[in-house]
């Protein structure tokens, strides 16, 4: 029997937050602690729709903060699947803050995040293929391999 | 000067959340007030970007809680302008669960509320109009009419 | 055997709470969710109280948020039963906000929510009836019926 | 012209709580600490209201946990003045849990705070004096006095 | 069987906390709720090490807030084992503030606390001895003693 | 006047957490979104004691999640400084699991954060040198600069 194979738009998943007092740090802009909640629900949400199944985190790499973002300002997270292999999902997730009242939009943040899909077990099951469609869907499925090749050499060469 | 008019489109709003265990009641289900923050900041950030201004709730109606959504699921909250007075505007929010694994979807709870824009001293200010486009939208812009009217009349009669 | 019947005094409710800094919204004031969680507590202590029951919130109505509360502001949320029919209650909310220093206080949030009471198996049972026994709680409960009505010929009205 | 004078009854605080799952420990009971926010948050609104300043909690003595409150009880904390010296004020407060369905109260925790009142640069000042009123306030205002005494020759005894 | 004896050092635990603005009061300084829960999960691990079973907060004492602490602040929370009884263990924790961009360190709260540790069926089981080794120690076990002695006598004083 | 330099040991922080029930996801353990706040929190401490300025993360890297925690776990969070450049800063966090029952120890999460200091201005500044001491420092020095190059070397070669 033949895998089922999924596109990257039959998981993609965009949260809106709105960032209140409480989500601040001492320099009264956003706690990168609660960017990294969102953007850790946000592609769970993404992968477990792909796979299907429940997921769990097991690797997250290169989140860039670009930008502070201000109390009142609305966040948009938009996670979307890179990458998959037999049982792993690479998902990528941009984060923008957008000035409610004037409508501009800013990228603050970006990251990719691994997770592997669990049986009732808690072993990880092979996942649906991906079959990105757009050219940049494309783009993104062969810098997700290159990452995935840059960071198997990084390993090899640290001591 | 003509005054601005806005779509509702140009206003919608959807966020995403997935329940965690600390959004739960006693009963290992949403807790009711979770769900009445989500919508209340869904609304407000509808509100606000249709005002172009910081809003303030005033009045929330007709909130139901159709069915209880459990720990796990994913929670899709849409906020559109239903209806827009001189200084008022009126949301309509439909709040959905998802099952994450079927796709299978719920509509588990909706709301109207009320909000006014703010200018620098607090005081309401007049908000671009509303122009319903889509028979939908018309007809939401029709019953919030009839909301308002009905509220009215029952005011009245209230001892 | 004759159904029981209960006092609204039996079952009403008075909570406290001070507005600390993680309460508030982008404007610095109360955030309208922690005041709807606080009105969704204090109405479903005084539902199951009454009900002697599990109960759950299915319905809110008629949220006015009249004044702001500031941090550090006392808040008074009072919750008494108006109405009972077979197996739902409907709850009236009223929250006052005090300044501690002078003792003044404020109505700024009222509210009317309607429960049900479940059995084990989350069915909604009957709930003892209400015996209302002052001029405010007859009015109350009269006021609650043409509530019911008023919302009942409304749902017909629209489309 | 003679200080001012006022009764505990003046100042009486009655907070009430619902656990929810949030508010638990890893043995699924209501967690300490936020019994003892609780408590802190009564005693410091009921202080506030005898001084009619902003108090500081400065001291927090021989908080008894006596029982464990499961998820879903009602907690009633209540707090009232027990002794008055010219700056400082030394709260009681009791903590009892509520079965809502049975309305059998326990006692589970009680303690004793004391406060001073600051003015606005900081500076603790004179507040009203205490009037005890009936044998139970008179009891609790002797009591206040013993324990001051106790933990003076106590502090000392120890090397 | 002889009974097992661990030095405080087996169980000596220290947290360190950033304060954010989610944990402060309306005078824009740390909550004192913040601070005893921080309090009671410190000496309950400490507790907890020593026992080798899960353990209970029975009673807190003599809580000095000293100083107030500012957002941003580093806050180091230090429990060490004072005295054991049978079934009783008396943890003294220390609470300092620190600068981090001077290192100054302030100590701000001291607090004495009981916990007994539970078998599974919830029933007080013996712990191993405490054997106190340095002078510090042995003061700390003399003194913890000398508290104990002081509250009985008080209990028997108070009306 | 020549530039100060400082050692690791003089930045190394170690935080400890209990794992409580609202730390948790849908499947019962720590939330991956808690783990990385407290990784920021921890690295952040470090970076700003080394600093001895106000610190902005701006390059989070490698988070791997090797082993859930369960609830009612200790969790140690050590960060320390593995590479300074002129202005940035880069802290290596490792997460470890303790069963407070038996003291056994498991790694579950590690993580690189890099930091840079800000003057009043909000403008990066110069940052004390980093001398690594051991040979452990060192390997994680040289380690830290090789991560560096293959990010860049990656940066290039992505579409």
């Amino acid at each position: 029997m033949s895998k089922r194979e999924k596109c990257p738009a039959d998981s993609l998943i965009v949260m809106r937050e709105m960032v209140m007092p409480n989500h601040t740090n001492p320099q009264n802009t956003i706690f990168g602690g609660v960017v990294m909640s969102w953007i850790d629900i946000a592609a769970a949400m993404c992968a477990a729709k792909h796979a299907e199944k429940p997921v769990v985190t097991v690797h997250v790499d290169d989140i860039d903060f670009k930008a502070p973002i201000k109390v009142g300002c609305h966040v948009i997270i938009s996670a979307s699947l890179n990458y998959v292999g037999r049982t792993s999902m690479i998902v990528g997730v941009k984060v923008e803050s957008e000035n409610p009242y004037t409508g501009k939009r800013r990228q603050t943040t970006k990251a990719y995040l691994t997770f592997v899909a669990l049986d009732e077990d808690g072993v990880p099951v092979e996942v649906p293929s991906l079959s990105p469609q757009t050219d940049e869907e494309k783009r993104r499925f062969e810098n997700a391999k290159k990452r995935v090749e840059a960071k198997k050499a990084l390993m090899k060469s640290l001591e």
